[in-house]
């Protein structure tokens, strides 16, 4: 392999055009899209258009004439596309962790009532933190037990103590990536409920949250905007529920806590008591932010531009070659150098990250990468962590950040003091 | 009264250059700024700087050397100085509906390790339903009685079985103002915390959340961005608490329950379990929304223009003066109409909006007016309502809105068919 050939494949990519949807700065090599996603080019323009023309000239008009009081809803149908959902079962609202702290709590209310000796919530050791502190605060209110283990050990937790089993699919450290039909089927047969957090798949490979039957099918699941959706910094995250439960809670006035005024069934007639709006909308709580909304849909957009050059499935395709490119490269490359995968090499067990450990000096090697144009990041305590959103990365990309961390790691750059300052955020 | 003498009061008027900072547009006499701001002129530009720049360019460096990481606090702090909030009381964070499920569930942990025999939760009948629905959710949960009262009945259900009293200082129909300080201090006197909704408060009067003393200072609050902050539609909204109770909630480890990662104490160490940042940051929860949040600070700072004019103080004054004249011309000049006015006409009880009632037709005169430009809203089922938000309203708009509102009526356009349908928002 060299950068000719690199070069090649990425002539041959049939999703290479796709990079021309996005504003990408010069000499910049971004292997973070997996923290932010680039910016669309659509989206200033569409944002000029929300903030001039809908905002300024058309004012309170535009919750009916631009639609946004439609936007959770619109934006929730073309993100089921990508997960496998089906039409009315996802909404946009709020962030990541308030939604999940929706879901968990209509998954728990839902064990309350059917199997109330059910009173563990199970989920891996190495979770999102923000997911673990949302179930903790649940277990703590309600006097349940939080349990987390390793990936490998989730299989023995399935008894009948267990309410809910909440997972990420795609681990935000390893990038291991667990097997969602196979986990469903397991957790049904023991009477559990499945809670899955999407941050690191929507976008970025194939979700299938409906599975083929009920008994492989998904309970509910969240997912973040920003990451590979491209929604910008902090946009808007999504809730699903798998209709049977929806069903259920529509008969039965179950409803999530955060019953905000535009959950309810009927918000402009304003009364005085609660009454949940069918099905998943009742996931939505106060007011849409408009203009983080346009910029989400804008996001969403470039990755339903994949659809007609084979979409999902295509950029998994092409996310697993760059991985693996990636992989081989820094290991023949960078051999000697300490670098230990800490991302699973079967491609199958790998979402779109690639994961290496170093004992020592890992914060400086990104740091140095970061000065030369190459971004990654680190995630403590010694995770030197690249995504590769196959939309926008190239071949060639993957060659050039290999050459540069060959050449951080000959020259010792890391070990420039510019390097070594721990920064707020990383 | 007439035209002429309203066009010399806005010669008068110190305030009238701050109109500038705003879009409005042509041939609008825009009465709404109570449901949602009009557009800052300054926002546009600031949301490209945001997109091209931050975003587009920086990308995630962005979150250190844009601030975006600290963009929850000081949005903050800004909207702290309007509200008579301290430094670093207060967080812009998720929506008013969501935080005010932060701040109840954090009163009733507080009342709950208190006084356990504290099992009711009083708010008034018509305060706005998001209010209602999130206060209901919470009861339901805990079991505890949630009780709705005429405004005057308010005091009488400050007794020992009272854990909390929920309030929105200016009510969104009435447009009443309750009596900050005084029920602050009677209800503290009777054992209860107090947990004030300011949506329609801040930017449009002088709030004295610390009061003068802890006696008359409130407990918990949450406000709006989006209405007198002129943030946009749905722009995130903030949240605030009294040092007394979050330096208690650090000694003693409660939290509020949406424990998100960036309430954490250290969000970047990335531990399983959590631990509340000190102070109001715990109330953040999860990733800022940083587009919407930059609008919001554009609307923000236009209410701090104010300050060298005078502040909120010069701010109310002007309301006053708009609101009465509007009762004044509305009760002259439409006077067998069957308006009623449902606001109060002490102008130190009454918000800065003025509201109607009428039996029949409310709903298509208010659509017939905003045929004609001027655009006020309806409240099921029988209120025009109409705000005069004292940053970009004019006297001569207050003469025309009503000269408007005299044609409509004399002329019994609101009879037309194409003004009696109802629109899914109203």
């Amino acid at each position: 392999m060299d950068r000719p050939r690199c070069s090649a494949l990425d002539a041959e990519d049939p999703l290479a055009p796709l990079r021309a949807q996005f504003v990408i700065p010069d000499g910049v090599i971004y292997l973070d899209g997996n923290s932010l996603g680039v910016l669309p080019k659509a989206t200033a323009a569409r944002l000029q258009q929300v903030i001039a023309d809908e905002w300024g000239r058309d004012l309170i008009g535009s919750w009916n004439s631009a639609g946004w009081i439609d936007m959770p809803r619109r934006i929730g149908d073309k993100i089921a596309t990508l997960i496998g959902a089906g039409e009315g079962e996802v909404v946009v609202a709020d962030s990541t962790s308030v939604n999940l702290f929706k879901v968990l709590t209509a998954a728990l209310d839902l064990q309350r009532a059917d199997a109330p000796q059910r009173r563990r919530i199970v989920s891996e050791r190495h979770n999102f933190p923000t997911d673990l502190y949302i179930a903790e605060s649940l277990a703590r209110e309600r006097g349940l037990e939080l349990r987390l283990v390793e990936p490998e050990d989730i299989a023995a937790q399935l008894d009948d103590g267990l309410a809910v089993l909440m997972l990420t699919q795609v681990n935000y450290r390893s990038g291991r990536v667990h097997d969602m039909q196979a986990i469903n089927r397991a957790a049904h047969a023991a009477g559990a409920l499945v809670v899955w957090d999407l941050a690191h798949s929507a976008g970025a490979l194939p979700v299938h949250l409906k599975g083929s039957s009920a008994a492989d099918a998904g309970d509910f699941a969240v997912g973040c905007g920003y990451k590979y959706l491209n929604g910008g910094p902090g946009a808007p995250a999504f809730a699903w529920a798998h209709p049977r439960h929806t069903q259920r809670m529509d008969a039965e006035q179950l409803w999530q806590p955060l019953s905000g005024w535009l959950g309810h069934a009927a918000p402009f007639d304003f009364t005085p008591s609660y009454r949940p709006a069918a099905g998943v909308s009742r996931f939505i709580c106060g007011t849409p932010p408009v203009l983080a909304m346009a910029a989400l849909e804008c996001g969403v957009d470039t990755v339903l531009a994949a659809g007609p050059l084979g979409g999902m499935a295509a950029l998994r395709r092409k996310s697993q070659a760059l991985t693996e490119l990636f992989i081989e490269l820094v290991e023949t490359r960078c051999a000697g150098h300490g670098l230990a995968l800490h991302t699973p090499r079967d491609r199958e067990q790998r979402g779109s990250q690639v994961s290496f450990a170093r004992d020592e000096g890992g914060y400086a090697i990104v740091q140095a990468l970061i000065a030369r144009g190459v971004i990654g990041d680190f995630r403590a305590p010694d995770i030197l962590r690249f995504g590769f959103a196959p939309l926008y990365t190239r071949f060639v990309d993957v060659w050039d950040a290999v050459e540069h961390l060959v050449q951080v790691l000959q020259r010792e750059e890391w070990q420039e003091a510019r390097f070594n300052r721990r920064a707020a955020v990383t």
